[in-house]
């Protein structure tokens, strides 16, 4: 393969800064840009063999529409969004590139991919095929090929469901109106990895969850199903029944 | 102070058993009492200067009844109960010894107590007052003291808030009919860390953890906050109203 250079839209910051950095490691020549500095992304997709949008969930579309145009057909699109449908038929309707979505199933607090998870969604591959599978299979990461819709259906559950439950817990937590430091006092090992789970995710960036959360094709169906689940708790406890809800827990097992 | 002899009711399992793991270590004769093995809980009321119920919730009433009017005035009788209100008001009530209350906040799949929480309920203390307070502060626990009513109010979030979220997702996952095998493919830290959660939770001892949320005096306060906070959620969800559900996001964190 012909030396490339990699650009990455949304290099400075999160997920894109990680991967600017991984890339450089791995001997790449990366260019980053951000909102006001780096390179301009019209000249990424000229120059660049492989352009990767890492930019929020809701300029996601628009970033595309105005890069893919410009791509060159022997180059590489890809982006690192949290959900895959929207944008993979974004970049292959916009561009004539080869086309593949990435989504990292990890974050920017993550000190290697060693043992991560890494989903890739080809869309338009030739000569792209087998990259980056290998680069990032050279550094320990599970990396796997699915479609957009399986991706985003299993990201309803890992994600959607996942967050919402943290969230849950964090509202309620607050409306108790417990004192902080108190509760820290009393932690439990498991609420003290709960509470860090809530910190991470309430903290660092409420916007890319509510828009992994609402952006989400099944998330009627999962936040119905969620409902429903807490509302057979909540039957059983309110009758008392200890015997019953230790048979509800053992169905909450899923291994 | 005197050499004596420490009883387990409840040594040969979970927690208990850890304990006398543990007391052994620190040189300490101790006895254990299991269903069908090990010294006759009676006896042990008779002989030892410390005796310890680490019975599942719903017996402890029972067998403190059955050993606290044999227990000696200058001996210490405690519980490990995950509860404190109700054991301490009947480990008062039925015997003349002396009572301390005490809740190790944590399971027993942990290596040691180092840095982990132990609370303490001194009810009727004199001659016990700095044991065993001393001996876990010397192995780097967290030990503080406080009222049974405070305890069991904080543990209305610690656990029964707590296990609530976890089995509320873990049913939640169940119904989504998703092959577990799927999902630790796509799986996050964040998610495989609530995974190991729901497991625990809802695998290893279900009916521990339904008498935790049944047996708290707060629980319906609980339930309904929770139902509340999911509501809130859901009814911005419905208007796809990602700035929104970032702003209650944000409100989540509990720092």
């Amino acid at each position: 393969m012909e030396p490339f250079e990699i650009g990455i839209i949304g290099g400075t910051g999160g997920i894109g800064r990680w991967f600017a950095d991984f890339f450089k490691g791995e001997g790449y020549i990366v260019h980053v840009s951000g909102r006001r500095t780096g390179m301009n992304p019209d000249d990424m997709a000229r120059i660049c063999g492989v352009v990767i949008v890492s930019v929020p969930i809701n300029v996601t579309m628009a970033v595309i529409q105005e890069i893919g145009p410009l791509m060159k057909e022997d180059a590489l699109l890809m982006d690192f969004t949290s959900l895959k449908g929207e944008p993979v038929r974004a970049m292959l309707g916009s561009s004539r590139s080869e086309v593949m979505g990435c989504h990292p199933l990890f974050g920017p607090d993550v000190p290697s991919m060693e043992g991560l998870n890494i989903v890739l969604c080809p869309a338009r591959v030739d000569r792209w095929k087998g990259w980056p599978e290998d680069v990032f299979k050279k550094k320990g990461a599970h990396v796997f090929e699915t479609t957009p819709e399986k991706h985003d259906e299993m990201m309803s559950v890992i994600q959607a469901l996942n967050h919402l439950d943290t969230i849950v817990m964090g509202l309620a937590l607050r409306e108790t109106g417990i004192d902080p430091a108190e509760l820290k006092k009393f932690a439990t090992p498991i609420f003290s990895t709960k509470l860090a789970i809530i910190g991470k995710v309430c903290a660092t960036n409420p916007r890319l969850y509510a828009d992994i959360i609402t952006g989400n094709p099944d998330i009627s169906r999962i936040t119905e199903i969620y409902e429903r689940s807490l509302s057979r708790l909540k039957e059983t406890i309110e009758k008392n029944d200890s015997e019953g809800l230790a048979e509800l827990i053992k169905n909450g097992y899923h291994g």
